[in-house]
């Protein structure tokens, strides 16, 4: 397998700009892919993505220097296994509460004797010499659960304990709706930036990386100055829709303002 | 058929903001029809679109305020009879160059006596009583020739004297190429604005309605101030590609200035 | 979120006529939507169907009078978040069996603190201002599980009594199966009258509302009489045969009796 | 190539009850090829349907006994070999007008030295022993230029004359509009019923088989009635929708009348 | 239900050879459903195949006398009963370790009263008179649950007691991994070798017939002679890219050697 | 835009060997991209492909060393331009049977003053930076109008002289055709390899680049050493189908000979 992008910065002590794809296109996948993020994410839990999707994401965004990663829509050994054999060099894994769900979770996305994966990479192992991609998948590939409950809140620091995860991800709207907030973005509550300093520490701690979910460049700055490792800017869809009603109004106002 | 909102807005003296639609996917469509755009074009020609594409294009769009419009690949009458069938309420087609080529253009997309078009409006009649669409499609569909080339601009006022266009679209990179200017959006160049004036003033004087291609805000809202009365803002990957661009360099700026 | 007219038709005492998807096509979608039904359900168990063509039903009707709903696979989280952030304002799900399964069901279905839904509603959220879907989401939503096994039947009270569900969805040719009476739509044996009864009765004490998969006209109409109060007409694929079927026969018959 | 179920019927003096595909779908194909028609003809003019829907609707119909037919968007080598090449045993040819258009139409399918057909049935050669296809394909693919303007009946005669056709297919509802009578599928006015009358003697003489579209068992059971050897019983959306609507109706007035 | 060409040639004692697809694509499905191959499975677990393309790849085949099969990409109850109505005439189940994980896997895939699987065959029922599908499903399907770990080989026994299975399908690179020895396919050390020893004997001492996924046709050959029933020679894009890797250096060498 | 290595082995006096894609699977096409080859062309015109399947066979090869060619389904300025715009840095066209014809052919293919191509290169120009792509396109994409007709060998000379050309490209089986020889591939008879001798020649004269379609290695290795530059290995379906039977001959003759 070829080496990891992402670890390879986490590895330079800096942080991930990470792009997340709604919209089900190869096409959108590549103009994306070449606008300066450092990894990409198909999102095929909210996002209006599936199997087939990430693998036409994927492929188009191959000959750009990302990587590729992919929300699951659940933790389920099927859609995980395929994620990866499709091509994802990271998973991001919603609403894992427990230690026992973050180990089931290592446990579907690595080979034994680490975990129980099942051999077949047929996108995957394409870039790499037959057989070599099995040799180093379960060190190069990032496992990330997201930690977007009161629950997994209180069970932080044993879901961190569970070996072979390289983080965690926040999910911001869930956690949230789960303490009553409703689904905010970039949350500025102290309840929660308490909440987001004790996962920087206790990553930190472990030398694991804290990801998070962000509603644009502020919020992702903010995050990165206080040591999240993995930040996403909004997906695409979202980028799109907010700078086509900007720039609609700005010819409207323009106009009307002769 | 039921009215085209773009023809209303050009009864009421306003201009249409249009968008560009270049993805295939009715997920994008639907989130672009909901930023505050008048019409839609679904670009068959440049865009990564076709037949399919425009049709699930056109479904997503359907319950929005947006009039369907699309850009056929050529001046040919199979895909012109398919766009209108099905649904679009205006066309855009590229390097009409003489007053013959757009003659048949109006023939392709005009039931008899108008024109040849074939009967058999699967989805666009679906919208109306049985029956009825065809009674009003010769009047409310908008048909824009593209004046694009230095021979178009030659046979300019031919091309406006052909009855049953309702306008021409400026394509401003193939004009720039043809006058050996090079393929830019929004030109400033004299030679080039002299044919933009000519344009908007043969347009009144024959109550047609002279539209553009442009870059964005800026240039759209010129546009308008120049006389045009549709005007098109760059197509949905680029407004993507470019907030996404500006996001990911303010993040960056963001922290390393930390 | 917007109103669901499911829900409107109930509280006005009426029945819902239901129509019922197996074709993956966004056109048969759009033309089954304008025939009449207040509702279109999506059948991703049994129909050709899966989340990508779901989406594209569910564009392709939004803009008819129609609720859209999905059958969804399994009693799964993945796919019942999918459904829902899709677009889909009515779950029927199949095979629960007891109390326990139509808990985890709402669990999957409602935003806390209802239940544990991940928020994302891509599609499902864009029709209403931006945050004001998930506010009303848990009330609008229709959810029903489907009783169709001895085993289903025999807990029939208990998982009526299970909060949050708005009713039950009878599969007849499952159900029978199940007393061995082999896989028929529209029953008419004492054994299953009495079950129907019952569901309807034990419904209507607890203000819920009953459904039933119906073979026709016919069958749905007795249906309705007999107290449901949503009834479905066989799928559209079923329809369009029938209908042939008899076409063909009628014309050969005309021809052959000349 | 394996012989041709229509050019059968017709030797054996009977009539072809076709159907029509206008969605895009294998499995609705599937379903409508199992429902006693003689032939399927996907259209591609004015149905939702492109070359890959076609390929997929004649690889689901194939285990049946149906003879696959295209109607092709317009007169134009490129899509006529690909529908050829894809499957096509019959080919219907929109907007005819002359004999010179007729020409062309044979000259595109067929193998030289009748035509200038390319070589490359990539699918259609499948289904025989590598090199036989090419064999009979001239005498086996059935070729029906449309009939469906007052042009093409002036030249009627000149058409049928055309070598290389095997009849005409008339289109009624462009044919109301060409004679001013608006888009009606089956007409009843003399004028019309003349036409017909002329149409299918004219074919009789050459021993060629006139085919025209219908709008259901009484408009197609009139027709072979009159001397149609080819008729085509409306498209599958539309006895999906008229079934639809039908039993909806039933079913609510089953109701109100209790 | 049609009866099933792979259990009529274990009837006659014989193998049956497998082809293994992996291209989303009905065109490549028919291409090689006429290679000579007895059956054909679809691999949604490691092949870039879901539900959708599953149904393409049988729609193409079903013209040819294969048996059509899919391999499932996990012991889960939605997507197996998916598979079944989609008309997959044979399951194969990936990682199933336990007796009971097989008795979920055969309860799953069989009607009442031998499993729970949920009647609506929407495709497979097609093939046969209204309602008779369901008769013989449960005698005609093939379950073939996959032997490839060690803890399925240690509990080998207990997993072909299971009543219902047909045999067991063995995954040499998964159990390669399991047993330390490395994603390979044609074992040949002994250790593994007495592995399908004892898989060969205890299926024919129970009248079931054991599988196997070989790496061509050497390997194939090797493990019928070894007394497997069912063997697969490599997926079929695993054919192709060694056919064509073998031409292009074929190629290259003639040349280089003139 | 990018340099094109087919016109880079051109220069260094080496001949292309070129893979040629059948099957619309981007999947099938990013296998194929990893064989060897040095150019892939995706065939438009008697492949199961169109122009979407053309974009996802593109983005998935787009990371591998080989030069992405199209061969459009017929010498029509819509198809050719959209083939350029998606990415094609080649283009193969058939049936170019006069010098009027090759002279179309460039036109649709080259910006200005060179020829009318429209400026739009949406995937194209998306791998250089903005603006530089149209710079120069008119000198790297190759065109190559195919000679497979007799009236095009006896215009040889003709089409050759007509400026912008690269060479042309031999379609074997309509030439045996025209020739009244049946559709072979690698031909042996005189009166053929005479025309290839000219074709070879006339273009050396020239300094152009003579391609031509093959069976396999043997006659591919033997058009090159005739002096070809641009040779084509099968389709990649065939490749398979080749290999598979093979593959299950051997195995079933290894097992009967046991």
């Amino acid at each position: 397998m070829s080496s990891n992008k992402v670890k390879q910065i986490w590895s330079a002590g800096d942080a991930v700009v990470n792009a997340w794809l709604s919209i089900p296109s190869g096409f959108a996948a590549e103009v994306i892919a070449q606008c300066g993020f450092d990894s990409v994410t198909v999102d095929m839990q909210h996002g209006v993505q599936d199997y087939m999707s990430m693998v036409e994401c994927f492929q188009a965004m191959r000959s750009h220097p990302v990587t590729p990663m992919a929300r699951v829509p659940w933790n389920e050994p099927g859609i995980i296994g395929k994620a990866l054999d499709g091509g994802a060099y990271g998973l991001i894994c919603p609403m894992v509460n427990t230690a026992q769900e973050a180990k089931s979770l290592v446990s579907y996305a690595k080979y034994p004797p680490d975990g129980t994966r099942s051999n077949g990479p047929i996108r995957a192992g394409m870039y790499s010499a037959p057989g070599t991609y099995q040799k180093t998948a379960n060190e190069e590939i990032v496992i990330l659960p997201m930690v977007e409950t009161k629950t997994s809140v209180e069970n932080m620091e044993a879901i961190l304990d569970v070996h072979g995860i390289d983080g965690v991800y926040i999910g911001p709207t869930d956690l949230g709706f789960s303490y009553g907030l409703g689904p905010k973005v970039d949350h500025t509550e102290p309840k929660i930036l308490r909440i987001y300093e004790k996962v920087v520490k206790e990553c930190n701690k472990r030398k694991l990386y804290p990801g998070i979910h962000c509603g644009g460049a502020e919020g992702a700055a903010r995050a990165i100055n206080m040591g999240f490792k993995l930040v996403t800017l909004s997906d695409e869809a979202g980028l799109m829709s907010a700078y086509a009603k900007l720039q609609v109004n700005q010819t409207r106002e323009m106009v009307s303002g002769k």
